[in-house]
């Protein structure tokens, strides 16, 4: 692997500021030497903060941007202030236009959707993007999505989903087939609502077609591990994760009083200090940052705003190796694979197509 | 605290069988002093278990019933093979003829909800029942409704499930007026979906009457306890409820491994081991069994079918405080609040309702 991967950065992202970009940037160019960032954001910001890293310095370039997305910002304000001239904007622009593999932010997440849905566009056969979570559970990582890109929405939707979620299990998990789960809330065939239901029906006809369909899996599937990847939309997607965030978050404080109840306890978690900070790194939320907007013509990873440098990184490392397995490449054959006919067409549109056209429908 | 409470219990119910339903009943009654049990099964294979426990035959008979609900029977098929023959149907019944103050059923969930709506009927005024969790959280339990009983549900639903879940509320926190949020995506308010809003937006308008409203919460403010009452319809609040389940137990497991993976960590553990135990009481999750069927008039109770005596036992004790603390006054009460002329209407027409009218309601 020594191809050099191009990772478009919106330096201004996120509630802590620029420093912990370029400081996550620099961890994950010693791990891996094979990265060029190109960093969007205040040229008078960034510039001497870029100078303090001369290793990083060497494999970046900075491209100015005058304005910078704030958090609450709704994502149609953000697109009218910021189209074309904001860091969110030029970090994603710099993948449509194929300077960079993969672009990533830790700014507000309706504004990077509603930016990343107008400037890359969704995949053609394909109705909405999704966020994919990637899960750590109890057998390996599972990916969860929709976790909050879209709220309800029809089986077509939740077919799309798996199709996009599989093709993301190929790349990340080397698997011909992954395991595909629809979140419901029995497993019974009679429960459940017809949105889900519907799409069970259509991915149990397709099986073998890029995934391997299991079933309805419920919430404790999740931890367990059950599936490879499991769909849902976006409402429940959402509530699952910060759910079980929560949930760890929660648990993680009994530990923590428990232990410090009386000097016995504490005693005995200083000798089993090593077991506890090995437990400490599993449940760290910074370990496992990074949601993947999948759907669209070009990968957008969201880290999470309030993140510090090891938590960067960890969403570089998840855009790297998205760009690495080649996610977009990955998901044409998926689609290829649930629907050939309709690929085979796409294919003949594409070649007849005329570049006035693909303008007209660019700027649409 | 003198009174005796009746509670009628499908003995029949769970995968365990009824040893440990009537085990965890002498537990119950161990505790407490002023129990009496109805139970509902097949006279020949409970009478010799009771035998075995002359403390609690003093204070209970059994009903006779042919019939027992299967864990996978549908609820239509439960319905018409158990109506007015079988142990789930009759310890209900026992409810509604006032011969027990509340019911309990470790059966499967679905056709306990069919033929407590069915026997029992909705409260007037309330569109449909809910299933209750109490949720163990950082800062003290926390009611959440529904965690299963409907799936979808428009904005008056989610207004009555707030009505219902403060009313719990009053009974089980001692609280005037407890406070609410609904589960959303996110707490900016142009977030999710339509139905939520709308329910926001009248649970806002009536803010005080009989509950302080919060606004949204999301995922993780279920593990905070950021509220006394979460109120969302049930496929997403069942998803919530399985997921938050699995986490604990992921996290549990993490914990075990970490603590067995050298000898000093298994030495640090042993000393530990009085806060190991009270952590593992914490996450018990046979501590926290029982979910309140809700907005039927009449209480009812789901254990949960896998749980042993211990698990039993924590379900009738949520048994015991409700009714204890008279949940279906407190509903009433919560409801007047609410809408004082609407209850004031209602009383009304019940005082000219003739017997004629409530039997064609009934049968109906």
């Amino acid at each position: 692997m020594s191809e050099t991967i191009t990772i478009s950065v919106d330096a201004m992202g996120g509630d802590n500021g620029p420093r912990i970009v370029l400081h996550g940037a620099r961890l994950a160019l010693r791990e891996r030497g094979n990265i060029a960032f190109i960093f969007h954001g205040r040229q008078e910001v960034l510039e001497p903060l870029l100078a303090d890293y001369p290793e990083l310095k060497a494999v970046s370039r900075i491209q100015h941007s005058d304005v910078v997305i704030a958090m609450d910002d709704k994502p149609s304000s953000a697109l009218r202030k910021g189209r074309n001239v904001s860091s969110m904007w030029n970090a994603i622009e710099s993948v449509k236009s194929g300077e960079a593999d993969v672009a990533i932010s830790g700014g507000n997440t309706g504004a990077l959707m509603a930016m990343a849905t107008f400037c890359l566009r969704p995949i053609k056969g394909i109705s909405r993007p999704a966020i994919a979570a990637i899960w750590p559970t109890l057998r390996g990582d599972t990916i969860v999505l929709d976790v909050g890109a879209t709220v309800g929405g029809d089986a077509q939707q939740l077919v799309d989903f798996a199709i996009l979620g599989a093709s993301l299990g190929r790349a990340l998990f080397d698997q011909e087939k992954p395991s595909v789960g629809l979140l419901n809330v029995g497993t019974e065939e009679l429960k459940g609502v017809d949105e889900v239901k519907e799409a069970a029906r259509i991915l149990a006809e397709h099986d073998g077609a890029g995934y391997r369909y299991h079933g309805f899996v419920e919430g404790d599937d999740l931890g367990k591990g059950t599936v490879d990847v499991v769909v849902t939309e976006g409402f429940a997607g959402n509530i699952a994760l910060k759910t079980a965030e929560g949930t760890a978050r929660q648990v993680g404080t009994y530990l923590r009083l428990a232990l410090k109840a009386d000097w016995v306890s504490r005693i005995g978690a200083m000798i089993s200090s090593r077991a506890m900070m090995a437990l400490r790194r599993k449940m760290d939320p910074r370990a496992i940052n990074g949601g993947v907007f999948i759907g669209l013509n070009g990968t957008v990873i969201k880290s999470h705003g309030g993140t510090d440098e090891i938590g960067f990184k960890s969403a570089l490392d998840l855009a790297y190796e998205m760009a690495r397995f080649r996610l977009i490449d990955k998901i044409a054959e998926g689609m290829a694979e649930f629907a050939p006919e309709a690929a085979e067409a796409d294919k003949e549109a594409a070649e007849n197509d005329t570049p006035e056209d693909s303008a007209t429908e660019q700027t649409a």
